[in-house]
């Protein structure tokens, strides 16, 4: 039996006049991130920590923020392309635990359908999928609410 | 035999009036973490990296920082709870490996002291337990010593 | 079989009059890393994560910034004895994980001459080292490229 370990780290600026998305489910909030795709950075760290374990490159190798292909995509599809890809390996993923950063709003109401989205793309059981939350105390960029941040592991094994 | 893997971060201001509690033990220093707890950085990072291995919530969730019960508690009563969780579920903890970012003081001399009381908690032998530190080079809110910051990774099998 | 998992974070300042080193690799860029060594991130971090992960301390603890021994040294001899190290303690690498913090330059085109430096000297295959990049969209002091950051984690089993 072959396992690997992968992490991820993604970032992205809160702005107004777009939709926050996290962990592939829509928050209300009066800013959403800014990115080429939905610019979810939840999905975007997992995608990185699952294609990292394998080096496989990352979410930009992949799906470069120059390619119109990409253009406001559902990083639902991104995770589901990065999963197809661990699986040609002849991989399969034991558990993801992530955490986000964020000052507002509260996720908590919304981290059980981001766990059963994920696990559903990951072919997991729920508990396969771990999301945590936390503040940075009003601190750095993430503090003053210009931005957001997610850090994710992995780990595969063969199947 | 299962294994999982689990990461956890967390991040307090670092003020005045307030005692500095890292990794169990009271460091002597003229600021100290602002938060509900004693705002002990690394064990909250490690209560994280654990409960999140199993998708068992977050510290906030099973410690609400709305909670009285809460108010300024030692947070290695909260290791332990959050080590009673996952025994519960039938896993131990292989290893903790984590980093504390701080720009001062030096912690170094803490250290061992910090692994003993850690690997005490979670029934493992003291190396089994690694503390890291680095500053941040004078950069963001740790370096101008504004506050604290920790991650952790804990790997855990089955019983 | 035993096996272990650790992590290593990094940060340096970005300066004129330094070279920028980054995976062993030198790079083309107008600044370069501050430090007491070579000040390469990435290497520093897979260091830390390697010790980290054996609870053998850390890149501080084993080649302190104080000493004149390793004033500007080549963090790949730094690797090289962190390696060294853990195959004493009878201990291989499995895969190495990692993400650079970085607003400028792009390193695409250095990844993968960083991976065969970093996996000859682990003793690896090259799909055993990942590297990974994004940039902190123009945040924090990364993003103001005043500085930048690398976060490993390490996968070992005893050999």
């Amino acid at each position: 039996m072959g396992i690997r370990i992968g992490q991820g780290i993604d970032f992205h600026q809160l702005v107004t006049g777009r939709d926050l998305w996290i962990g592939g489910i829509k928050i209300e909030h009066e800013k959403g991130g800014l990115g080429h795709s939905d610019a979810d950075v939840l999905l975007h760290a997992i995608c990185d920590a699952i294609l990292g374990a394998l080096a496989l490159g990352d979410i930009g190798t992949h799906f470069p923020d120059t390619s119109a292909e990409f253009k406001d995509i559902d990083s639902k599809i991104l995770l589901m392309r990065s999963y197809q890809l661990i699986k040609t390996k002849g991989y399969r993923v034991v558990n993801i635990d992530a955490t986000l950063l964020l000052e507002k709003p509260k996720i908590k109401p919304y981290v059980n359908a981001m766990r059963e989205v994920i696990a559903n793309i990951l072919e997991l059981p729920v508990d396969g999928v771990s999301i945590k939350a936390t503040t940075m105390e009003t601190m750095g960029f993430v503090g003053r609410e210009e931005g957001l941040s997610a850090h994710a592991v992995a780990l595969l094994e063969t199947v």
